[in-house]
């Protein structure tokens, strides 16, 4: 299904940029478990625009509103719901765009789709703006796997000059490494219902997203076996690996070392340079200015996101069954 | 579930590398279809090993044999089912390895995760041989495909220096580049159940990938949005763009232009030399040598594989429903 | 997963009775359908109580907020989220039932899964508030079905005596009867994904549902073959069966004939008689008197639910997807 | 998806009437479980015809060979498939029934779906014979249900008078009734995936079955709350009911009371008899005798199908996921 991922707790997205809310269903959370609203908040602070040079100027409280699946606090074993008020909104910016589909955007893509009845609005439902029920669900997960001992922290591992971007009305991309750490050996499955095969699907929701690695990933292709294989060792009665190429996951299943993943985040296209592209009426070629209110820069936003990610698939991961 | 991907279309792998036999059900093919075994046979033939220096001498006939889903070689709209037998098997070859993990193998994982219980024989469930049955799904896709103006390739794109490896009994990895071309613009779905979610979820499934990317992937993350953006034109009355940074897809969704990612392939952690590890049952650490019968570089036969695996993918998002 | 239904068009159902709100998720609508809100509001006041003798006494406007989905009330391919608001809300008449499960409810069955967590007011999540939104859903597929010829329609097949049940404190049930007109030949699928199958799971979900059954259904099993079996002939050029025994379902296919389907529905387990029960923290037993607001008989307030989920089943049956 | 079941453990059957094999996949099995072909033998000998008056003259060996799944008899987590070769094929027998359907059988359901692509021989995939896969599958379940203390047992509730029926070259139908003991409390979900949901969803995909009910069903339609109500006592430190009409489970939980359902069979659309049916090809009305072997009653050996099938469901809900 398009806009849901998981498959023993299920997180549901909806919204559009510049729809009347956007929000996310939680189904299948463990029943009993206290979420701290502050600590919530405090996440998504974390994506919330205006904290970074190169951030859109488009300013929204960000206030999630939970309609259900908390009975003072605590989760009851019903889905959570959880709605986020669309408040600054401005649709007159967007509706030029409608028949001139914006380069490296999803614009034509979603037109040939929906035959032209997709929300053109601010990217629609494709938005970045949707990342923001995702940190929501994100710091409902992230909480409930700390009280069992996993933790799960993204940062940035390399970006574009961001300032010389926005000097120049351009942009820049980068990638982020998350990392998560306290898991248990034996979490996941073999071939396609693994960690990596789950990560990567609900990490490749994230808008921009163009590559997904865990441990080497990558740079594994150019070493030798004897290099990118991790030795065994016992420390403190634990079985460990002393190096961690493998990133804590062999064969879809964790081996107990911390699990390491990158994203490549593409940098954004809404650029304020003038751009060539085609009018889907008459099919001729024209010249595109983009106006709005754009990031030149999405990385340290995405930061948050990916954490947030990866913490409802491992959690998700953990939630798995047993006799 | 574990070994199974597909939503449309249901593929369903199973078998262990010395179990009786392996096999793919296929559920949801479109009725009607005629599959030219001979053209099956070439497919899987491309996986078979003894075509590239460095690939393991196991030898199989690898001959699929359709139980079902088939009426005079034509679907029918029941499931296919077809098996493989697994014929040169030489469990002995593994018994020592039961307790002693075999570095940047599953073996660990998967002793964890089913407690002891797992098939170690050749790697069990998560052995490069269920492959076979990958091939023999994606032979039967890009069939039906290419009756649509659907081709898929795969080639290599960089890899180690195999017959360096095999004098030193080391082993080398690389990528492999997918490029699909003839897909409508349109196909797929935003956020989470999209081209990339799906196509990364099955492809992680294949043994030994450690990365998935489409267009420029990585890369992207160091260009600037003016440089990765692909710009609009029309040709012969279509929209297409001058570039391919997408590589075929925005947003989850295609664009008409062709398809391309790549997935690092990690060199074989099945090495000549001695590694260490440890002994699960005494927690000593141990000096581990891998008999066995093993690949140096598996990237080639990664090759048909990325191209069954996406071909799979592909044939499901096309079956995707409209009133 | 618990409170969703539906493959190609999926149906999220989120709230509880005393929430602050209750909801749907609408994921995989087709893009283009204008929904009239006024043709909704008149399906979802068939539902609302106050209508029927034996109606609770509660009052809910049951105004659908739709947050996402619309854009000037035309689908956009995006979720579509409608929230129903929960007004008259009297958290306090169930507290004393905390510990001491009401017979023929979920109580206790709740208080095991959720180890005590449940929200126990007014059934929580299991109330019969949580088809409001499943009526929104209804409405809206209805309308999307019209266009294509399809049209549902439910009425009470049998019922109880409300009157008198009311005279007495006590409550009645009866069996709703579902008819679809104008469905093509060829929709669902055999074995475990045919109508029978997807409209069963999702007819059960409807509180206080404790059979379905298809065209004859259980009177069959005490026909002859003779008299079961619905002989073809041709009618307008179109094939057609002169009895509808199978009620336009075989093997989990249409045939083009209406379809037939019949839910038992039982009597209001809340009745104003006194009954025994446990308290679960001393394990002694106890007698019990239900205060709240309750249905004598749902029967009546069953009808549009069960047309409503009806629907919603068959957009999804009629939106699978082909080459 | 149209032949699979089950959210935790998947079951995938493959197969049809006169293919060279049928079987099933089962993924998601706990590992460690050993099974005993003796007893799965014993299992699927009950669904073996030849046992009763009125069974089909078909006869095979119904022997299942496990191609994966198991190492030396256990569990070893990965997928299970066994095969059943089909020996006693008269494919001749039916082609002339291509394009005349019979009246009760999915002949013309399966015509208008697959385009006349559908494999007509005996049944095809739609065919009784497609039980025997179901069987084995739920002999494997029941033996690791037995582990755990539970049980499942079927007989038949009520049937047509079969001898009268072979007779005059008629048929029967019949209801089975399915119990299972030993079902903690809490197993199961509100809603969609419940155990009810679930259970029927499975349980339509038998062939002939046309309702299915839980507990006193439709009975329940004609009571009073005060006597469809099941009031709570303490036994031994356990809560339970002194009466069983919600038949284990409530709200789509179960309660630990013996959960009781019923299955409605239809009597066996093929008959001796003339019937009238219509030609396809030149929507001509025609005169149709039915050849091929035949039960005249297949209500006996449903009771172990439905035994089978309802082992899988539950299996699959106690392997529910918790942290």
């Amino acid at each position: 299904m398009s806009s849901s991922f998981g498959e023993n707790v299920k997180f549901s997205v909806f919204g559009q940029s510049h729809s009347e809310g956007i929000g996310v269903v939680i189904d299948g959370l463990p029943a009993g478990e206290r979420i701290d609203p502050q600590q919530v908040a405090v996440f998504m602070a974390r994506r919330a625009p205006g904290r970074n040079p190169g951030d859109t100027p488009r300013r929204e409280a960000d206030e999630a509103r939970v309609l259900s699946g908390l009975v003072e606090g605590v989760t009851c074993g019903a889905p959570l719901c959880a709605v986020i008020e669309n408040a600054d909104v401005r649709p007159g910016d967007y509706e030029k765009l409608r028949h001139v589909p914006r380069p490296g955007h999803a614009d034509y893509a979603l037109h040939e789709k929906f035959h032209g009845y997709q929300d053109v609005r601010g990217g629609g439902h494709s938005s970045g703006r949707l990342t923001a029920p995702l940190c929501f669900a994100g710091a409902v997960c992230a909480q409930i796997l700390e009280r069992r001992g996993v933790t799960v922290h993204a940062k940035i591992a390399s970006m574009g000059d961001v300032d010389e971007a926005i000097r120049r009305g351009n942009s820049v991309g980068g990638v982020v490494e998350c990392v998560a750490e306290g898991l248990p050996a034996g979490l996941g499955a073999p071939m396609f219902g693994g960690v990596e095969n789950r990560l990567a699907a609900a990490l490749f929701g994230i808008p921009a997203v163009r590559g997904v690695e865990f441990g080497a990933g990558f740079a594994a292709a150019a070493l030798r076996g004897s290099e990118n294989n991790d030795e065994y060792y016992i420390e403190n009665g634990q079985v460990r690996t002393r190096t961690n190429h493998h990133g804590g996951v062999l064969g879809g299943i964790t081996t107990g070392m911390p699990l390491v993943l990158r994203v490549a985040v593409k940098p954004t296209p809404s650029i304020a340079m003038n751009q060539k592209s085609v009018d889907l009426r008459t099919t001729e070629e024209v010249e595109l200015v983009i106006g709005g209110r754009h990031d030149a820069c999405i990385v340290p936003r995405a930061v948050p996101v990916v954490e947030a990610v990866t913490a409802c698939v491992i959690l998700d991961l953990m939630m798995e069954g047993t006799l």
